[in-house]
């Protein structure tokens, strides 16, 4: 909390006096996105001509910040003047937030693959040099920091590894540099259910149930006790249990914006993540939540101590579990505010 | 293990004194299988006409036992003179073991609704009542111990809290009064793998991946690590994780031996259940293992307390997770013995 203050006491003089050009607010503001067509070498699938949407927007010529979100995150990560819709981190990225567009540009792209046109071996490798080819294009040589979540700290600490010497600090949030063996399997049968429904004709409900039950591994016990632990409606030939109605909400919702393809895509991508953690020389923070089911806390302290820039482990507590990034939004932007202050000040 | 060595040196003449007639190696033993055409007054099915197949065996006219598995358990708990064939759980019950048929009977149901033609809710109440009709119609009275694990200890805690007077001690293990709300999500995850499946034609399929599903909870994070943390076969086009090997085998194993809608009905069954502690009187031990991920500690600590009999709480630690009572044979011989040695003394 001290660094937080401090850093909400730095703007605008603290940051020009860190080598930052300073924006006060009203400054000219700037926001585009469009797509990169392009040629990658991917790890696994070859040579590949890819097709990469980016968005970046903030204050003209301020610093860059790479953002990136989980799997069905996107370009769009905060609503802004030009393209006002919501954002998947509003809570964290936008004017006065952590993520302060008043003194940064945020540049974020759709995961390759997300569009279900890729179907191949999509490595997080392959998205960090995605990252970097959109940089390249933009003509960014360097990124103050890379912010990632879920999926997006894996492709951060690949983006680190690849391509350290452009990259100021890394903050990974319930992402690690490899996943764990319980939770693959636990994505091999979320792929196998809609495969079986795509072979059956009914790949639409394969889908929806293959993301109700990721969702249960989202949250931490304690939130479906809270939520789902009323008595069920029994009859003679059929039982239905509260947690049906949810399930019964966010898998149609789910499937309306994702392809069959995208899915198990990006689902193995996740699975794939194998990465050294002595590959990373750049100063990152790593956030762990106790509750997270998905990213166990012992394979982010392994991560901590083999990454081989200096390395801050932040644990936090969250009912949400591995979703705590999307809804612990003071824990989340203390960190952050901390993070970017000492990135400005090194 | 005091306790363990007692009950070793107690035989025969210790349970003798006891009150018990205690048969040395060699006496007369007994062996039947049959089935009982009944009516039994379903708690929420109604009244119904069923078919309960049981097993008996052990020494002739010696107390009896009842002994349950979870929902892929049968009445064969014991390979025996008669009925040769392994039983699945011949590391406790036979001749000489904790569960020893030199000195019981031990008697067993298939669960009712386990043969696919029952498709109707089935309370694990309704498996009491169907252990009780069986004992009716055997002219068994009493019974001095119920020992029942998974399934089998919730249908135990129903059969203390319905049958109380006809019982001397209950032994469950890794089974509550409830189910908990993320347990059953899951849960119901896997039926409606299986209900997809039935619509598609792919019903077969289905049933391996909802078996699939289950056995990740059966097992811990740690098994996990140590069995399948190698990396994947990647190509460009398709991944094989090392999990998969196992799920293939499981899987079709699973197919062979149940139907879809035992499956669909036993399953729900356990999430059906839903008991207050306060309504059991009968002493009881409840065995509860660290890293059950199906059977959370927190809900055998609160059976514990609220059972009004008296309680003792095992906790064991094993990689096996919820499956320790199929695996960890030394830690739940002792325990059995020592609480059966209780059962004497009583």
């Amino acid at each position: 909390m001290s660094l937080h203050t401090a850093a909400l006491s730095r703007e605008p003089a603290a940051l020009a006096h860190a080598g930052i050009v300073a924006f006060p607010p009203g400054t000219a503001t700037m926001a585009e996105r469009d797509v990169l067509d392009t040629t990658l070498a991917m790890r696994h699938a070859g040579i590949r001509r890819l097709r990469i949407g980016w968005e970046l927007q903030g204050a003209q010529d301020a610093p860059v910040i790479v953002v990136q979100g989980g799997i069905s995150a996107h370009r769009h990560v905060a609503a802004g003047a030009r393209f006002a819709e919501p954002g998947w981190w509003d809570a964290q990225c936008g004017e006065g937030r952590a993520i302060d567009t008043r003194h940064h540009r945020v540049l974020a792209i759709d995961w390759i693959g997300a569009d279900g046109s890729l179907d191949a071996c999509i490595d997080p490798a392959d998205q960090a040099d995605a990252i970097a080819a959109v940089l390249d294009h933009l003509g960014i040589v360097r990124v103050t920091a890379f912010i990632g979540a879920s999926y997006g700290a894996m492709v951060g600490l690949q983006f680190a590894a690849r391509h350290g010497a452009r990259l100021g600090r890394l903050i990974a949030i319930s992402g690690a540099h490899r996943s764990h063996p319980q939770v693959t399997a636990l994505r091999v049968i979320q792929r196998r259910i809609v495969a079986l429904g795509r072979s059956e004709g009914g790949v639409r409900e394969a889908l929806a149930l293959a993301r109700s039950l990721a969702v249960i591994g989202y949250r931490s016990d304690v939130e479906f006790e809270q939520r789902f632990a009323a008595a069920p409606a029994v009859g003679p030939d059929a039982t239905r249990f509260v947690v049906e109605d949810y399930f019964d909400a966010i898998g149609p919702k789910f499937v309306a914006r994702f392809s069959p393809t995208a899915y198990l895509r990006l689902s193995e991508s996740i699975d794939l993540q194998n990465l050294d953690p002595a590959s990373i020389r750049v100063a990152t923070d790593i956030v762990a939540v106790r509750e997270d089911r998905i990213v166990p806390e012992s394979d982010l302290y392994a991560l901590a101590e083999g990454i081989r820039g200096s390395t801050r482990l932040h644990r936090i507590s969250s009912l949400y579990g591995h979703d705590a990034f999307l809804k612990e939004e003071a824990q989340i932007a203390a960190i952050l505010t901390a993070a970017l202050c000492r990135s400005v000040a090194a």
